[in-house]
């Protein structure tokens, strides 16, 4: 069985290691969102697919969910005592040789998708991870705060505001010229269903949705989705504040109306959830079923249950 | 009082602890060698301006002699985990924040004395430290082994081999087409005394000399020098090995000889070599007195030597 997901970072990879488990024989391939990708102090970071490739491969710092196990920020502390900006991303000393190694090759001349395949030689994280596109997407959040209304790289407004600033309009730049990366159509084509794990659904998911074509190649498969929000409130992170700058209401059911019967075919919601399933969704078909990733086995419990409703739907 | 110093790593930066001890009212322009400068993994590493920065600004590794107190190597552990070169460079964390910083303002278009400068806003090293020039140059050493004769970096020579390969040749690419550094030149015309600290005669101090328009600046001022050996064998380092390179004997006076009465005018050879000042060397006014540095105090009382036979030569 070939699978695709569509993953952003903690969501994902949590989701895709219960979907390693719930389906050890599939071909999965993981098209990873790279609009939070930034430039810090000349090194490229690609924290979703940093975060899949840790979370796989043994890597990642279980209780923060991002950065590496066993982590120190003495390279961080030193950057801040040469007062260089900025001191607020969290950029520890063994995730930081990831970064190093990365931008070498960006700038040797390899693309960010054979860049990624290198990296994944070390960390073997059993699934194919392959960045949205090769081309250079930021996405950035329109704010208006005690400096007037401006754009800055959406990092700045989850990691250091914390998305306490409402953000006015969420713009993936520079993804209207993206190509979608080599394979990524291609896995889409293949695939025998397309999962969209419970990622974010406008800067993760939705941003690997506008790389030209990919939207069209996805909703011609078999989708089912697990939903991110939980009894009208994100399961982990500030969903909420993405879902806001687009207009949509945080529940579970808006969610899947954004994503929509042209692309999405079914739907996972929370037990607490259950009567979206009992209403229904117009051209989509809702189940509910305990949707807390709170450990590997549940996740896999998870997983199973979207392959199956994609068996089902197929 | 101007003094100008030509160093090179751990003997200059130590000999320049003592002499801001001896002459604390004297100005000081240090001109650094940069012809061990090496790019590792992106970034621009300058080894002996680092040296000179921590030692005088109290953040050197006292016992190394290099690299920073308390440092730990986190980050050159994953990127030996990622398989990628060199694994031989003592790549510190603490140590990286400067190699970091510094290229990102290279990338900006800050040539590397704006840089140097802007580091120092840190470290305050309470002299001036100038690189030799803002151009790249760098020292190669050719050597013949199993895979034949071929020319690799000096630090690869120096760091992973030790310099146990014979040195046939070594050569500071790039040398003849660079330019002093902004403020080198007019330092050395202002300065009352030039002094040459028991550096490498030729990877350092010789690399210094050998910048365009810098030999015949010194020439024209009152020089006097260190000698960098004691009894016929480096005080530190394996000068010896570079010396043998280009035919020099490791001696006090083979290395005075070597820089000659035309650019030196004072020379500090040390008790084991007092015959050295007994024979005399044409031209060169030998002194001899202790000359190891064993701590601030031993090397302040060498720079103070230095300075009065450099006021008697005046």
């Amino acid at each position: 069985m070939r699978i695709v997901v569509l993953a952003g970072g903690i969501g994902g990879a949590r989701f895709l290691r219960g979907l390693k488990r719930a389906a050890p024989e599939a071909e999965i391939t993981v098209v990873g969102n790279t609009g939070d990708d930034i430039f810090l102090f000349g090194l490229k970071v690609c924290p979703d697919l940093d975060t899949v490739m840790y979370t796989l491969g043994g890597g990642i710092d279980e209780e923060r969910g991002w950065g590496r196990a066993d982590e120190t920020f003495r390279v961080k502390e030193e950057l801040a005592a040469y007062e260089v900006e900025p001191t607020w991303f969290g950029l520890g000393d063994r995730d930081l040789a990831t970064h190093i190694v990365r931008t070498q090759m960006l700038n040797a001349g390899y693309p960010l998708s054979a860049v990624t395949e290198a990296l994944c030689h070390r960390w073997r994280p059993g699934v194919r991870l392959i960045p949205m596109t090769d081309d250079r997407v930021e996405t950035h959040v329109v704010i208006t705060d005690e400096r007037g209304r401006r754009a800055i790289h959406f990092q700045e407004w989850w990691v250091r505001l914390r998305a306490s600033v409402p953000a006015e309009a969420i713009v993936p730049i520079g993804v209207e010229e993206a190509k979608p990366a080599p394979g990524v159509l291609e896995a889409i084509a293949e695939a025998d269903a397309v999962l969209l794990p419970p990622s974010n659904p406008v800067v993760s998911v939705g941003t690997i949705l506008a790389v030209p074509g990919v939207r069209e190649a996805v909703a011609a498969k078999t989708v089912v989705g697990v939903s991110p929000i939980i009894g009208g409130a994100p399961v982990r992170g500030m969903a909420d504040a993405c879902l806001a700058a687009i207009g949509v209401e945080t529940s579970a059911r808006a969610v899947a109306e954004h994503y929509g019967p042209e692309l999405l075919d079914g739907w996972l919601v929370d037990e607490a959830d259950a009567a979206v399933a009992d209403e229904g969704i117009a051209g989509i078909a809702v189940r509910s079923r305990p949707l807390l990733m709170t450990d590997v086995g549940a996740a896999a419990d998870i997983a199973r249950a979207a392959l199956e409703l994609a068996g089902e739907l197929r």
